[in-house]
C-alpha cells in the first residue's frame, strides 16, 4: 500500500444496516484494520444507522469493544481514538422524512472533523432497500456534489435475474452516475484476484502461451465445505448459480481470459472485462441440457456422523429445487479461445473449502520420450485464491538416473511469503479503494447485466423444464455423479485440491 | 534408474592409470556406488593397470580400504565382495610386449568370472598415451568384437586444438570404430545436464517460449571459486579456453540451443548437437577483439589473507601468459536463435562456485503498469547445474495492498527433493551408461573437432597477437574490468549469484 494518510481528504462513512451481520463481522473490523495501518484520512468519522435503537456508547460496544472479531488490543490509545469517532442514528430507513435527521447529523460530524462534504454511503443492507435508500439521500440532496464526493456501496446481490439487475441499475441512476457507484464484489478485493492481471501482463513468460495455441482447457473449482447450516431461509431464495457463479466466478472468468486493457485503471479494465463477458457463446437449450448440472446436497454420513441435507435445513422447504451445486461447461468466442473448454463448478458441502483456476496446456507437439516415460500430466498451472492465495506451476523433470523417466513436479509459490506486512482483507482493500475514488475492483453496471444475460437462459430452463432434474450428492462429495462425466466426455480430468472424503449417502435424482 | 543387474552381461573394466588420482578419486567410488545400488552386472571384475608395481592387496588398500573417498562401511560382506572383484596388474602402458600379460590376465578373469569378452577399458592417463594403448590393445587383438563387444573410454582433453583432435580421432579410429569409442565428459553426467533436454522437450510451456521472439539473451556463468592451487604445472598447458570452455561449456550451450531431436537416443541427440555447434557464428577477428576477454588472476587479499598470483603457483612461468579466466559473446546464426546474444564467463580465483545457465526472456510488449512499477527486471529462468541442481523461475507478482506495485517473486526448485534416492554421481551415471552401451551422454568425435573448430581462431589470435593483452583480476573478484562492459554495453547485467568479495588486488593489463 503506497498511499498514507497524510494527502487524503476527510471522509464520512455512513453505514446503512450497521446493526447487522456484515457490519460487525467484515465493516467495523476493516475500518479498524485501515485506521491502524494509517490509510485513512485523520479526518474521518463512522455513522451507523439502522432501525434499532443504539446510543452511541451502546453501538460502540456492539460492534467493537464486545465484538470477537476485532482481535487487537482494545484498551489502547489507538482504539479508544478511533471508537471516539464511530457514532450512530436510529433510522426509519425506508422513510424519507427520517432522512432529515441523518442531514443534520452529518453536517455536524462534517464541521466537527472538517469532512469538507465527503460521504460514503455503503448499504449494508437487504436489497429490497437499494430502491429506497438512494430516492431518500436524494430527497435531501445527500446525493449532491457541489461540496465533496458521495459515493454509494452496494453490496450483491445486484438484483436477482437479467430484469431485475437492469431495473436496480436505472432506478439507482436516477439518483446516482455509474461513477458515484460502487457495487462491491469482495472477490475482487482478494490479492490473487488482483495478481491474475499483474501475472498475466507484467511477465514475458505468461502471456504468449495464454491463449488457444497452448491452453487445452480451464477448470475453475469453488467449494465450500460447510451446508448452508442456519442461511437456509435467504440461500433458498439464491442458490450456487446466483450466490456464487454469477458474480464472483463470472469476474474472476473474465479476469483470466480478457484481453490486455490499454491501461491499468478502473475503466480500461472494465471494459476489458465487459467484452470478454460479452463474447461468452450463450448456452443453448442442447447445451443448458448436457453440460449443466444443477445439484443439491442430500444427508450422509461423514466419518460417522450424519450430515442434515439441504432439505432438512432450517427455513429450507421439504420440496425445495434449489440448487446448492452447479457445475457447467462453456466456450468463449473470440480468436484467443476459440475451441477451448471452461469447466466451472461451484458447490456447498463439498469436501473441502477451496477455489482455484487451473490452467492446462497442451501436450507437446511431440512425444520425444514416449517410450520410457511415465508422465503423462499436462503441464498446469494452478492459481489459488483462497485458502492461502499462491500459484502452482506443475511440469516434468527427469528422475535422476539412467533414461529419461520423467515427473511431474511443482514450483509453489504462496502470497503470504511475498510480504511481512499483513494482507490487508479483501473488505479493507475495498473500502479503502472507494476511499481514492479507484474504482477498479468494483463491478460496472454493464458488466453485471452481462452476467445475468449469460445465466438468464440457465435461470428460465430450471424453472420451466421439469425434466432438467436436480441431482441430489451425499453431503461431503465432489456433487453429483454427473459431474465427473461432464469433463470426461471430452478426455478430461476435474483436479480435486483434495481427495474424497468418506461418505455414506444418496445420489438420486430430485 | 530403471536397469537392475539381472539381465546385464558381464563386463571387466580395466583402468589404465589405475593408481593415479582420477581413478582413487572418482572411478573406484563411483563403480562401488554402482555396485551397492546393484546396477552393476553379477559378473564383473576391474583390473587395475598402471606403471606402479601394487600388489592386488596393495591396490585394494590405496584405493578402497585407505581411501578417503569410499565413505560407507568398508568392513561389510557388500565390501568384501566388491574388493575382491579388483586386481592390479603392474603395466609398461607404452610398451606393446607387455599386453601380452593383461591379454592372459583378462583371459584368466573373463573365465573366473563368465564375463562373455565384454571389456571397458578406461584410459585414466596422461593424453599421449591414448594415441599408444589403443594401438596397444590391438595388437594384441583386445579391440577385436568377435565375442563380446569392447568400448574405450577415453578423459579430456580430446586433442589440445583444432588439429591434434583431428589427429587423434583419426588415430584411434584406426584401431577402435566411433560406436567403441566413449570420450567422457563429466558435465554431461550431471542431471541437470540431461534434464535439460526433459525440461524442454517434454513439457508444453517451455519450448513455444524458446526462441528469439521471447528470449532476450542467455548467459552462462561457470565459477571456481579455489586457484589452480598445486595442479600449475598441468593447468598452464590448458588454460580456461580449452580447460572449460571447449568441451564443458560448448557441450552445455548444445543442449540449451539444440533444436529437438528426432528421438530421444544417442545418435539423434549427437547429430542435433553438432548442428548446433555448426550453426554458431565463426569469430572474425574484430570479434576476438572486442568479444573476447582473457583474464589472469593475481594476488590480493580476501579477508585480510593473502593469495597467490596464478604466477607465483607452483610450475607456473613467472611470464606466463595462460588465462584463468575467458569471457566471451556470440551468436547462433539460425532461425532459432538470430540475434540472440550468448555470453559465457568462467574461472578461477571467481568469489564463489557455481555453475549456472540464465534465460532472460524478453519484456512485455507492453508496460501495463508502468506508472506504479517497480519491477525492473525481466522473467528469467535459472538452471543452476551444480552446486544445489535445481531450476528457478523469476517472474514479477503483484505486492499485496492497493495499486499495482509488482515485485520479483522466485519459484524454486531443489533437484534433490525430486527423489529420495541418491542421486548418482556424474561418473557413475556415465560408468553404467557405458556398461549399457549408450553413449547419449558421451561426446562424439565430429562435435569434439567442432567445438575445436569455434575455439581455433582465438587460440591462435592470443598466440600470435601481443597487442590482446591478458586481464589481471584480484583473485576472489567477477574479473577483469572489462567484463561487466562486455555485456552492459548491450544494456544487459551479468547474473552473479552470490555478492561481491572484499578483495583488494590489481586488476592491471600483463
Amino acid at each position: 500500500m503506497t498511499m498514507r494518510n497524510e494527502d487524503m481528504e476527510g471522509v464520512i462513512f455512513v453505514i446503512f444496516g450497521a446493526s447487522g451481520d456484515l457490519a460487525v463481522r467484515k465493516l467495523i473490523p476493516a475500518l479498524y484494520q485501515l485506521y491502524k495501518g494509517k490509510y485513512l484520512p485523520d479526518n474521518f468519522a463512522i455513522l451507523g444507522a439502522s432501525r434499532s435503537s443504539y446510543t452511541d456508547e451502546e453501538f460502540r460496544d456492539k460492534v467493537f469493544y464486545d465484538s470477537e472479531f476485532i482481535k487487537s488490543e482494545k484498551k489502547s490509545d489507538d482504539a479508544s481514538t478511533f471508537v471516539n469517532r464511530l457514532s450512530y442514528l436510529p433510522l426509519q430507513t425506508a422513510e424519507t422524512a427520517s432522512y432529515a435527521k441523518l442531514k443534520s447529523r452529518l453536517e455536524i460530524l462534517d464541521e466537527q472533523y472538517s469532512i469538507g462534504g465527503n460521504y460514503i454511503y455503503y448499504l449494508s443492507t437487504p436489497p429490497f432497500l437499494y430502491e429506497t435508500i438512494p430516492a431518500c439521500l436524494a430527497d435531501h440532496g445527500l446525493n449532491n456534489e457541489e461540496r465533496g464526493w458521495k459515493r454509494l456501496v452496494i453490496e450483491k446481490p445486484f438484483g436477482y435475474d437479467l430484469d431485475t439487475a437492469i431495473a436496480l441499475n436505472k432506478n439507482i441512476k436516477q439518483f446516482f452516475t455509474e461513477d458515484q457507484i460502487y457495487r462491491i464484489d469482495h472477490y475482487l478485493g482478494k490479492e490473487t484476484v488482483q495478481n491474475l492481471l499483474v501475472t498475466r501482463f507484467s511477465n514475458g513468460i505468461f502471456e504468449p502461451l495464454w491463449n488457444r495455441n497452448y491452453i487445452q482447457h480451464i477448470q475453475i473449482t469453488n467449494a465450500e465445505n460447510l451446508t448452508v447450516g442456519s442461511r437456509g431461509g435467504y440461500y433458498d431464495k439464491s442458490g450456487a448459480l446466483r450466490d456464487m457463479f454469477q458474480n464472483h466466478l463470472m469476474q474472476i472468468i473474465a479476469h483470466i481470459a480478457m484481453e490486455p486493457p490499454i491501461a491499468a485503471n478502473a475503466d480500461a479494465i472494465r471494459n476489458e472485462k465487459l467484452k470478454l463477458l460479452q463474447s461468452i457463446r450463450p448456452l443453448s437449450e442442447e447445451d443448458i441440457e448436457n453440460h449443466v448440472i444443477r445439484g443439491q446436497y442430500m444427508s450422509s454420513q461423514i466419518k460417522g456422523e450424519r450430515v442434515n441435507g439441504y432439505r432438512e435445513e432450517e427455513g429450507v422447504p421439504d420440496d425445495s429445487r434449489t440448487e446448492t451445486f452447479v457445475a457447467l461447461k462453456f466456450f468463449i468466442d473470440n480468436w484467443r479461445w476459440a475451441d477451448v473448454p471452461f469447466y466451472v463448478r461451484s458447490g456447498k458441502a463439498l469436501p473441502t473449502k477451496v477455489t482455484e483456476v487451473v490452467i492446462t496446456f497442451k501436450d507437446p507437439p511431440h512425444n520425444l520420450f514416449r517410450k520410457e516415460m511415465v508422465y503423462n500430466d499436462n503441464n498446469q498451472l494452478i492459481i489459488r485464491i483462497q485458502p492461502d492465495e499462491g500459484l502452482l506451476l506443475k511440469f516434468g523433470m527427469k528422475v535422476p538416473g539412467s533414461g529419461f523417466e520423467v515427473k511431474d513436479i511443482g514450483l509453489d509459490f504462496h502470497y503470504s511469503d511475498l510480504t511481512e506486512a499483513d494482507v490487508p482483507t479483501a473488505y479493507a482493500r475495498l473500502l479503502m479503494d472507494v476511499v481514492k475514488g479507484d474504482a477498479t475492483l468494483y463491478a460496472r453496471g454493464d458488466s453485471v447485466e452481462e452476467a445475468w444475460r449469460f445465466v438468464k437462459p440457465i435461470l428460465e430452463a430450471w424453472k420451466n423444464k421439469p425434466e432438467l432434474k436436480v441431482k441430489g450428492y451425499p453431503a461431503g462429495s465432489w456433487g453429483p455423479p454427473d459431474v465427473g462425466p461432464l469433463i470426461e466426455a471430452d478426455d478430461l480430468t476435474w483436479r480435486n485440491p483434495c481427495s474424497e472424503l468418506t461418505t455414506e449417502g444418496s445420489s438420486i435424482e430430485l
